[in-house]
């Protein structure tokens, strides 16, 4: 088994689980959040980069890196971990979200997915053997099932069909997957309905695959709702395999989603905002572009002690995003992924010594009220 | 005197001076390539990494960072160099490049140039005086004095004109500066005519400043034509002072003018080739975005042992740019400031060594037959 999570602690108080996950790249530290690299890079970023905020596995997007530079590209270079020159774990996903999400350029049948692609035009066709193929190309760490991801909101019908037919794919997936470095990671889906999430797992879970992402969530529903959803699946989800929240990465999700018992996150939550001037403070998001920062020569977050933190000012990163510098860009982004690693590891730590519930009602009072 | 060159050895064959400038940030050795700051940032870079490149005096622009912070928000911070996070000695222009630049948006007096902003249209004035002023606030170690610089073509009524306001402005620029820790250099104009390089030459220094820039030139006249102004120019200009050629950054003419003798250069076109995909390499000019590159899995540069060489190749960045990651302008970036300052560092080996001339011809045979 290419990737095996060994739970090391579970939490007195909740249902969160302290392990370790190993991958054919090395062995990471669980509840762990995964950077976004969408193109082979995590925007703005280095690999070197990623590693001093603390990122350890990366998700990289399948669909993207079909389009550009092509997988066939990337195999010739000897797979996405030495194309990109990142040595830890990467993690794939199917593409299923993206082409879903293409909305009117897209049509579904039985068979698969037809799309145009967002860069040109261009006519495309993914089923989930073919998206076997472009994962084992692609050669990352784990792969994910090619689901069908439905939106929100979604009627019963609808969510009904998409887990059925999620299922079905899943079991193409499977048999079409050979690499035997790589682990296929199964997707639950069933939309906001608990009967419908508890058939999608129990569905996946007889497939047997070494871990299972839950997709569909985080696509519009209330964060309440969200919770609710993990309150009912996550009791039915194997205790020895990874569970993979997929696109959630807010800092109080993050802590609910672990709460629950979730092992996995990614999301483009940190670097998007960043991207726009925003950055996580222990008091709460600040937009560093508004003006009343312009002569405010503290650092971004006075808590935190990152490279953008230790080295410049909130004015001097304002007039950087200002001028359209990319260094101000680079700075928050920096910032951001090293807040989220801060709060993972300080998660792991309150797991360690049963008192989660005590850091997240510490966390919140001051992010919430800052 | 805060900023003072030393010659330790002069080449035998030509006239290029090997030195060491020393300034109240630090002594760097000459001749020196300064990377530019436009906007108090090495566009992509952190101040480590242009440290990393080997860039140890860097320039900034005054025009731009009197317009956006504005000189008073990076004197409340502190200075430049600690609004910027950079601890090595810079240099900034006077504006006057700039704002003779800005065509029909400016208007020339005797008494100054008023002009509009390039960012929101905003009318602003210059006078001699004013530029003192801002220079001081954003502390560099080294002021340019306020110019006029010819375009080219140019009559030589117009050189004329302009090379006796140019020293009419430097007096008022002398009279104005009152900054101990902080050097005015003058500026030598006369566009290509030798008798007017003269005459400027001789009028800064009967004023006796403790460095001199050669403005004009590199402004749209062939190489030849600026390598023959120096021929003539460099032989009266004082031994003892540093020699500055602005705005020259090739490879074959930072050769060519370290050979006539100048000490320090400064050119954003490392920096700007870089963000459109071209890079330097030991055999010329490599346009990396080409699609010829999208397969070639070796480094920019096999001679080269920058950061982007040791860990990305020519495909990698081919897809960064292609797909607009931002990575990908900041590794060439890295590598074309790279390459200028290994340059450098290889002139100044030929000066001690008296075989400039004989690495001249090494360097461009390659460089030129690529």
């Amino acid at each position: 088994m290419p990737v095996k999570i060994t739970i090391d602690k579970e939490e007195k108080h909740t249902r969160a689980r302290l392990g370790r996950l190993s991958t054919p790249h090395g062995v990471v530290e669980t509840p762990i959040f995964m950077p976004v690299g969408t193109q082979a890079t995590v925007k703005t970023m280095t690999p070197d980069e990623v590693k001093q905020t603390g990122g350890r596995l990366i998700l990289s997007n399948t669909y993207h890196l079909y389009l550009r530079p092509g997988h066939e590209l990337v195999k010739e270079a000897g797979g996405l971990h030495k194309f990109m020159n990142w040595d830890g774990p990467i993690l794939t996903d199917s593409g299923g979200f993206q082409v879903f999400s293409l909305g009117p350029l897209r049509t579904i049948t039985e068979e698969g997915v037809t799309f145009r692609s967002h860069i040109d035009g261009s006519k495309h066709y993914f089923t989930p053997e073919r998206v076997m193929e472009i994962e084992e190309a692609l050669g990352a760490d784990i792969a994910m099932a090619f689901d069908e991801c439905a939106p929100y909101p979604c009627d019963r019908e609808y969510a009904l069909a998409a887990l059925e037919r999620t299922t079905r794919w899943a079991e193409r997936c499977k048999k079409a997957h050979k690499r035997e470095d790589q682990a296929l990671f199964g997707i639950v889906q069933g939309s906001v309905y608990h009967d419908l999430r508890e058939r999608s797992a129990r569905e996946l879970i007889d497939l047997d695959f070494p871990g299972y992402g839950i997709g569909g969530l985080s696509v519009g529903e209330p964060k309440e709702v969200m919770y609710d959803v993990l309150d009912h699946l996550m009791p039915i989800m194997p205790k020895d395999k990874p569970r993979y929240l997929m696109g959630v990465g807010s800092p109080d999700c993050l802590i609910e989603g672990v709460i629950r018992g979730v092992d996995m996150f990614d999301c483009v939550l940190p670097t998007r905002i960043a991207r726009n001037g925003t950055v996580f403070t222990h008091k709460g998001r600040l937009t560093v572009r508004n003006a009343e920062y312009a002569r405010d020569f503290r650092p971004l977050d006075e808590q935190c002690d990152c490279y953008a933190c230790r080295n410049f000012t909130r004015a001097y990163i304002r007039h950087l995003i200002k001028a359209n510098e990319i260094l101000g860009i680079r700075l928050t982004t920096i910032h951001n992924l090293h807040f989220l690693q801060r709060l993972m590891e300080k998660i792991r730590e309150a797991i360690r010594e049963d008192r989660l519930l005590q850091y997240r009602a510490e966390f919140l009072e001051q992010f919430n009220n800052g």
